[in-house]
């Protein structure tokens, strides 16, 4: 911490730095970006990463759709411009929660590269690490899960611009990891994610990442 | 924490809850709102009161103009509209804090009455604690400090709708602290707000200001 003095001597600032937040909960505040095509399991894996983290007593939290998009981005639609708003507006909060110490967890389908690359960007200037995980199930399972009916109505042609369907994804050209949630099971995913984590020391350390 | 099935026998996911986050840090996540006049002090009261929150091993965050105007609100101006939207979205983040555990302290002019309420309401359907403190500086005092020379510019006419000269200021009617910089050092404001804290058990325990 430094001790910082206004000239006004009645008045005294101090000032709490990264480090000081991270050494307090002996982690590395950072973004894990979750991205892959509808009912890839992003929020799956982000949900048990999430609970194991707690449970080893690190401070993780995620951001998805539903604390976010009836929130926040409740006023944005689905237009190309909104599209591309709703994820630059997600960055920049994911980057607030990674500079408050936070374990932070994206999980956005976040399609296009453009605006997955601004994500990374934002946090990369500021020395926030940032790990793109590419959840990449094919889309035939995605499809084969459908847990809300919602491949089936882009199918029909009841939901337009559906990505996988009618609109692209661009799959990550370098991710930090590529998980296949088809071969294995969420808490073999976790592991992995966790061993990367360990590893480049943003648990019980200083990160390395960026 | 809860233990959540899909149907899908091989997959499982978990579910967090706040009590969760709020057990691990020992203390309610929470928003405390601070509303004021230009140089009123909100700033050097709320990243004081984090230095002090910090120092005692709790989690805390301020979000100001530095952190949000550059960034998730980089979009937006001055008009009206723009500064409703610049509160509403602000609302919205510290209310993601809240949530995952963070004491958070939005330090923020917000002049209007309606868009403070906004940002209360938005955390108490939530069942989160929204503390709104006035920093309740006298103008004067406020237009003598003027660190950045501004009341000086509007009282020229060179800035327009400066809050407090020539744009409305609406002092909240039932705020949670009323705080007065100019009667007090800021380690004994934050010792009031410490105070609060302890009592209303956001510290060290469940919350009870909601």
């Amino acid at each position: 911490m430094t001790l910082l003095k206004a000239t006004n001597i009645t008045w005294h600032s101090t000032h709490v730095e990264r480090k000081d937040r991270d050494c307090l909960l002996k982690q590395s505040g950072c973004t894990m970006w979750f991205t892959g095509l509808p009912s890839s399991g992003k929020s799956t894996t982000a949900y048990s990463l999430e609970y194991e983290l707690i449970k080893q007593g690190y401070l993780a939290y995620v951001l998805d759709g539903d604390n976010v998009r009836y929130g926040l981005n409740k006023n944005l639609g689905f237009s190309p411009e909104d599209r591309e708003e709703n994820i630059r507006r997600i960055a920049e909060v994911a980057k607030l929660f990674a500079d408050a110490g936070v374990i932070t967890m994206a999980s956005f389908i976040s399609p296009y590269r453009k605006d997955r690359d601004l994500a990374r960007k934002l946090h990369i200037e500021t020395g926030l690490p940032f790990v793109e995980i590419f959840i990449d199930t094919p889309l035939e399972v995605c499809e084969d899960r459908d847990p809300k009916g919602l491949y089936r109505k882009a199918r029909k042609g009841e939901l337009k611009g559906f990505t996988g369907i009618d609109d692209p994804y661009e799959p990550p050209q370098n991710p930090e990891l590529v998980l296949k949630t088809e071969k294995h099971l969420p808490d073999e995913l976790v592991a992995n994610i966790l061993a990367f984590l360990v590893e480049k020391k943003i648990l019980n350390g200083q990160s390395t990442v960026t």
